[in-house]
């Protein structure tokens, strides 16, 4: 399926996040809790720090933080 | 059961994912949600990287993503 | 119980899967779903690879898949 | 995204707690308490300590402790 | 309590489950399951091989396995 | 806000427990129940022994207990 | 609050299990089972044998085992 020298060119010791830097992002977390923000920081542990978050609720209005820090250990997805 | 030579050829540090680069997968994830799509990046935690993603719900018609990271806690199986 | 020279052969750092190589095992899942197929890979997380696999449902038919992964922390247990 | 020379400058092996220490912040734990109060303390696992704390309950009237310690592994997001 | 020379003789790395080989115990696992069989293999995360097992179900009578591997993370206790 | 030269001086590798032994602190376990007494032993994965301690039921009256370890993987939280 | 010389005396790799050695203990664990007995071994993580055990039931009768080995990863509390 590749083609030519790159030997494993995608097994990293972490997929890159980091095109994802500055990005809006949804962040689905383990809680059941969901966040639309911008991605301003994150770490091997896939700990998230998002800016300008609308936490998303399964009804009513969202709620805005200024930054939100997830534990990496309570993400479940991020999507684009 | 194994024939001749090959001294445990399988039991690798990581079950091979290569294999499945780019090709269209079903995630199912601990938090009940499925996920249809490309697989475009993984690691050596089992984070998965899916482009052209259906999330594909219990009931009712799918949503779609661009991209969605999995995070491997997060990961159940992944099924073709 | 053990009789004579034989110094704990059996505590290695990992049960033995190769026997269980190309045979057909039912897999039981954290997440509540089983399988039914041919252990094709495994790794030192017990992360399972099976091929020719009937996912056994609660009630009704079996789903068939062509491979299915399933991450070592996902496995309760495998059964002959 | 980035421009220029910095070379992941984002990617560190903890995002930066640093910021929010004497800042009040809510904590919002796995079992699902909330903890509003000033961060003092923290380390790399997340563990957290709280100084002048009000636990927000669901319902009902906060109740206020001088010092709560949050182990990192109940923490589920850090908001501002 | 201890009387004399013996430093700490108990605590090893890993609590002795070699008298248990060979010997017919019952495991609970974290999933509810319950099994009867003779302990033929373990490791140092406690993953354990039954054989000529027994699963005990809450009622009705109990299913037959030829072996089964309980994953170390899957186990709440063995009995004898 | 540190003053002078302190780089990063709360970021330990453990936050201190230290000032809360031989203090009287309610513990609460991840598995619902709660603690009252003295923090007389603690260690780095946040094992705890409180002696003289209170039990705090949701309801009823309280069970007394001479000693208690509670598990470090089942501390939520420690107040003062 | 401590005096004089011992610096941090209490904080150990791991809290100190030996005094309990031979002592009847209650064990609480995590899939709400409990456990009175004689602690005849543990180790490093806190994997606990008994042995002349009463299994404490929500109610009706105690179920009697010879021994039982709890996983430390299914230990929430001991007490004494």
């Amino acid at each position: 399926m590749e083609k030519g020298a790159p030997a494993e060119p995608e097994k990293e010791t972490q997929v890159d996040l980091g095109k994802l830097l500055n990005v809006t992002v949804v962040v689905s977390a383990k809680d059941g809790r969901r966040f639309r923000g911008k991605l301003t920081q994150y770490d091997a542990h896939m700990n998230l720090v998002l800016e300008e978050v609308e936490e998303l609720p399964q009804e009513g209005p969202a709620a805005k933080h200024k930054l939100v820090l997830i534990k990496g250990g309570n993400v479940s997805s991020i999507s684009v």
